[in-house]
C-alpha cells in the first residue's frame, strides 16, 4: 500500500492529494497509509476531499520504527546534478538522517537546487516504504561545519597518509549514537581542510581500497554505518 | 595517472588511443599506466603513433592485485535503463568479478545494451583505478541460471518468508572463494521462481530491513560482500 508523507496530521498537500486522487484514484471512505517522516506510520480513513486536497481522520498508529544510530553525512555535492540527486535516493532508501551539502577548496558546485532535493527524499522514503524522512541542510562551508562538529564525526579522504580503517572503527565501537562522516568533492579535500579538521578532533579514515566517486563514497559510507554500527 | 584499459599488450584500441591522444596528448616516449583488466598494472613507454592508434614498450609490472573473494551478481535489470547503468557503474567501482543480467517471470526489460554496458564497465574501472573489469555476460532466464548455480549462491527477495540474514551469513562464513547473490526486478520474483531456487539449494536472504530498488539491492548486496565476505 502507498506511503504518504504528510506534515501535519488531517490534510494531504496539494502534491500528495494529486499522488492519491490522480494516480492511485483514491475516494471518500478509502483507508490510507501517513508518515511525518519521523518513523510512525498511520493508517487514516479519507473523510473529505474539497478543491482537490485530500482531508483524513481516524489515525491510528500502525508501525513505530527507532534509530539504532543517527547518520549524518556532510558531502561536497558532485559537479554533475544528477549524480548528486541519486545519492539522495539511495541514502534515504538505505536509511540516513542528515544530509549536509559542504562547500569545500575543490568544490565545483557550491548550491544546490533545494526544493528538488526535498522532492526527492519525499519520493524515495515513500517509494522504499521507509518511515523516517531525513533532513537536508542548506549548503554549508566546510571550516563553518567543522568548528560545529561534535563527537564520532570522520573524514573520509584519498591521501596516503595515515588513517584508520571505517569498517574497524565500526566493528570496535560500541553503542554509537550519532555518526558524522565527511566525504570531499571531486579533487578530494585540501590538504588544509584535512588538517584542520583533524585539529578538531575528526578522524581520518579509509572506506576501502578502491578509489570511488564522491556520491558512491557517501552510499557506501552510509551503508557500512547501517550495517556495521 | 590515467589508467588505460588494453586487451593485448602492446597497442591501445581505437577509443583508448583517442583518450590517450585526444584528451590527454600524449606523446611518443610518455609513459602509460595498463592492465588487461586482470588486476595487474603495467607502466609502458609510447614507441610509435601510427593511424591515431598508440603502440607502447617496455612494459613492466607495478601493481598485482589478488581478489580474496569472487563476487556474482545475478540481476533482473531494472526497467529504466540510466538505473542498470547506474548499478554497472557503482559495482565496478566497488569491486564485482561477474555480473549476470536475468530474465523473470516479473522482469520488464528482457534485454541490454551489450556494448554500450561494456563501455560503462571499462570507463568505471579505468575512472576507479580499479584494475579488475568486470564480466558481463548477456542476459540468461531466472531457470537457467539457476540450474547451473554453485555452491554458496543466494537470493535476495520481499517475501516474508523464512529468510536469513545475509549480513549473519557473511560474517559467519570462513573462506568464501566464490559467492552468488540473484536480486530480483522491480516486482520481485515470482513465489514459484524463489521455490524453484531454494530446491535447486539456492538460500533464501534478507539484505535489511528497507525495502530497496533493484539497482540499490545490487550495489548494497556487493558492498556488503565486500566488506564481510
Amino acid at each position: 500500500m502507498t506511503l504518504f508523507y504528510s506534515k501535519k496530521l488531517n490534510t494531504l498537500s496539494s502534491d500528495e492529494s494529486n499522488h492519491c486522487l490522480r494516480t492511485l484514484r483514491k475516494k471518500i471512505n478509502d483507508t490510507i497509509l501517513i508518515t511525518q517522516g519521523d518513523g510512525v506510520i498511520h493508517s487514516a480513513k479519507i473523510v473529505d476531499i474539497t478543491n482537490n486536497i485530500v482531508t483524513y481522520q481516524n489515525i491510528k498508529i500502525i508501525e513505530k520504527k527507532k534509530k539504532k544510530v543517527h547518520i549524518h553525512i556532510a558531502i561536497s555535492p558532485p559537479k554533475n546534478r544528477t549524480r548528486f540527486e541519486w545519492f539522495l535516493e539511495k541514502v534515504t532508501e538505505i536509511g540516513i538522517d542528515i544530509i549536509s551539502p559542504v562547500i569545500c577548496e575543490n568544490s565545483e558546485r557550491r548550491e544546490i537546487n533545494y526544493d528538488r532535493s526535498k522532492k526527492i527524499l519525499i519520493s524515495a522514503m515513500k517509494q522504499s516504504k521507509n518511515s523516517f524522512l531525513p533532513i537536508i541542510n542548506k549548503p554549508i562551508l566546510f571550516n563553518d561545519i567543522v568548528k560545529k562538529s561534535t563527537q564520532n564525526s570522520y573524514i573520509a579522504h584519498c591521501y596516503q597518509d595515515d588513517k584508520k580503517d571505517f569498517k574497524n572503527i565500526l566493528l570496535n565501537k560500541k553503542k554509537l549514537h550519532e555518526i558524522t562522516l565527511f566525504i570531499g568533492p571531486e579533487g578530494d579535500f585540501s590538504k588544509k581542510e584535512l588538517n584542520f579538521a583533524i585539529k578538531m578532533g575528526i578522524i581520518p579514515v579509509t572506506l576501502g581500497e578502491n578509489r570511488l566517486r564522491t556520491e558512491t563514497a557517501g552510499i557506501i559510507g552510509c551503508n557500512m554505518i547501517n550495517l556495521l554500527a
